[in-house]
């Protein structure tokens, strides 16, 4: 294991929705980047795709209505488009921020392949919500295709299945340059999800979550620490009421009790807390934390956030 | 000079319009990829983007008509996402391909960005074709945004500028993959155009020709080979007349004469032969070879396509 070596997933508040309020908000993740460059941790980087991936999803749904050459653009597609695009503004705001510290190091993003297995569970229950909204309609269109649609109130929304990941096709490649000493971003949105078959790769109707890829990157490139930055400073339960509890520190064995107990909500927190605990069990000395983006450093130093061990 | 390192750059035969499509001709490629592999060259590919970032920039224009949130997608953030899509399918193919064959390397792309000179020519003159047809009224709302429109027999396209590559940020990355014995893919579509402003770079609204994208990839790599991957098999002039010439080797001297003389059809051609000339050029023990996509093996052994030396 590499002290040194740290996995940083950032999730959706990194990013925002439309264009500048990207580029704007990356400046944040790079400012937390830099931080940890100067304390000289050797990074990769994945985040999540939520909002853009559902973007070019609806783009590329409305450009097979306009260009009847073309079908629907499947989700393993969108999600490679989704890296390329967020992959971008990530090196690029590094960069900027790297070199007005005076450090010069290369950034790059990998386009990357996650396996998933056909047999997991995630595929006969979806629950990862993408897309625009639709209409009723539109619904019975996407069901009849063989797609998930869950209903709220009134509104559509089509699902998707969010399986494991098992392997990294690309992870020689993000390893070849963290030995360099350079800055790789790379899993994004989980990566792009693929079945194996044979010696073939199939993309698969799904989306990782990028919390357990963070993991399974920190684990096949034996990363001391994995460092979940996020919207909120500590894993918090019962917040607001007389029960709250804030953890700086806490046991995966501990933390498996407040999950049995029914904390943590299971689209926001849970991934982050179960792949900390997966990590750190796989891991017993390494950590995980959980953190703000704007404090990553603190989160690193015990100062802030929650350090989950083993 | 690297006699062993390779800068291949792919055509738009390689890839075709449809998703389909494109899954199905990147396996020629994979195979000519494969047979230099086995030849034990050193190998990073680039490829060209036309219809794919054209239709990832009409599918973003479409989105942002729909969710007033957005606006039209910047092309250097449509270039971005055609880098991911384009190398996902020939990453993958490239791996089948070699798996097939009982090889195990790895390939990755590269997501990659390209400066560009904002006093070049080109942006006072653009010439590169994108996007679907337009309507008149579609065509002046267009040029009312500041972009150029070109009308052909009442038909309306945008054109945008073609600028020389004057650098590539991420060629660290790329040389480090290639150091390792791994493939890489970078400079997609002519690599992502940015302007430097002090430390930060600007996407500019242009595409970058991947033949000299290639070019310069080679220059920087010290690449001894720089293959044009293409539908045809020989650099002729004057086909089908009395005068008609095919060349099998030709000094890059001669190769002027003939482009002073207007040969080389500007869009298909001009850009791999003044590429060629540029590389050569620059690397006299170099050579560049224009070769028919299934044909590369042969071509490299001078048995078939075209070599140009100094």
């Amino acid at each position: 294991m590499d002290n040194k070596r740290i996995v940083v997933a950032l999730g959706r508040n990194a990013f925002g929705e439309t264009f500048p309020e990207q580029q704007a908000n990356v400046k944040k993740a790079a400012q937390a980047i830099a931080d940890l460059v100067e304390a000289k941790y050797e990074i990769v980087i994945t985040h999540s795709n939520g909002p853009q991936v559902g973007m070019i999803q609806t783009a590329m749904t409305e450009f097979s209505r306009l260009d009847s050459r073309y079908t629907v653009a499947p989700m393993s597609l969108c999600g490679a488009m989704s890296q390329g695009y967020i992959g971008y503004d990530l090196q690029n705001a590094i960069r900027t921020e790297l070199l007005n510290r005076g450090i010069y190091k290369t950034v790059s993003t990998v386009i990357t392949q996650v396996r998933v297995d056909p047999f997991d569970s995630a595929f006969s229950n979806p629950t990862k919500v993408i897309g625009r909204q639709m209409t009723k309609e539109e619904a019975d269109a996407e069901e009849a295709k063989g797609n998930y649609v869950k209903e709220e109130n009134g509104a559509y929304r089509r699902v998707i299945a969010a399986p494991q990941p098992i392997d990294i096709y690309e992870i020689e490649a993000v390893r070849t340059l963290l030995d360099a000493g350079q800055i790789v971003i790379a899993g994004g949105g989980g990566g792009i999800p693929v079945l194996q078959q044979g010696t073939r790769l199939k993309g698969a109707s799904a989306i990782i979550e990028k919390d357990y890829t963070a993991a399974k990157l920190a684990e096949l490139l034996s990363a001391g620490t994995l460092l979940f930055l996020t919207a909120y400073d500590r894993l918090t339960i019962e917040a607001g009421t007389p029960k709250e509890r804030v953890f700086d520190k806490i046991s995966a064995s501990e933390l498996k009790k407040y999950i049995d107990a029914g904390h943590f909500p299971a689209i926001t927190t849970f991934p982050k807390v179960d792949a900390s605990i997966r990590f750190v069990s796989a891991f017993p000395d390494g950590k995980a934390v959980i953190a703000n983006l704007e404090k990553a450093k603190e989160g690193l130093a015990g100062k802030s956030g929650t350090t989950i061990t083993a």
